[in-house]
């Protein structure tokens, strides 16, 4: 059993878990962009400045996987991160290029899955945080969390 | 005004868009999931059989970001799409590399912004589909939509 990996009963209702650093620079914005959110405001800085944001701003959907990325580093739970779904999912401010990310992951609710015993469920909110530290990714993840007793 | 362009007049509840094509093979799989989720069952089949899933699984993220591609394309909105949060994002079944991944997507509520005139809300469930035609992801995208008239 690795040590540091986490299970059901390591994450209680309150918990925090923070860290992670992710510099959205420019070059990385519209690089993701081209390939999965080919529009002019994450893709070319002079075009972003005529439109909705006024500047290059990261695609949600970049913020998401870089999101992903620190939650596996921060929050490893055992047999892997597997999510079942997200709620309330919100993006309260854009993402220019030149921010870094951080995360904060708070344990909103944990308990057994009377289908698959050996499992729970368990609620995070987790919080994408610009270099001011205000959110710019908000979400509800529902993830499917093995016990020590009876688990993978 | 380019006339492919949709505004909020055009996004009537139980209007259907229906499009796409993205083959989601084991490269691109692994691509993805080494610099965004990089857990065995994204990223090494071998290590994948022994898993959760079985096999060789796309992200969840990585399916929604070929989701926002298909969505640019399929429902191209004047002045882009701003996406102000999502809601119910579920991933019903997984997505094994193989699967060409398709959209269908339907408006469920247009109603117009009283803090901004000339712009509306739109609620739209998104199901993207595998090649059986079964959904891999569910979503509700609320977007911000200009009028034709007094819009962008």
């Amino acid at each position: 059993m690795n040590e540091r990996l986490l299970y059901f009963e390591d994450l209680t209702p309150g918990r925090v878990f923070e860290g992670g650093r992710e510099l959205m620079d420019a070059e990385r914005i519209k690089v993701f962009a081209r390939e999965f959110d080919p529009q002019p405001f994450h893709t070319d800085e002079e075009a972003a400045k005529e439109s909705f944001f006024g500047e290059l701003v990261a695609s949600g959907w970049h913020t998401a996987a870089v999101t992903m990325r620190m939650m596996v580093e921060i929050m490893p739970i055992a047999g892997g991160s597997i999510g079942a779904g997200i709620d309330e999912f919100r993006w309260p401010r854009p993402c220019p290029a030149g921010e870094t990310l951080s995360l904060r992951m708070t344990v909103l609710e944990a308990r057994p899955m009377r289908s698959k015993p050996g499992q729970g469920l368990v609620r995070t909110r987790v919080e994408t945080l610009n270099t001011a530290g205000e959110p710019v990714q908000s979400m509800v993840c529902i993830t499917v969390v093995p016990m020590r007793e009876g688990g993978i």
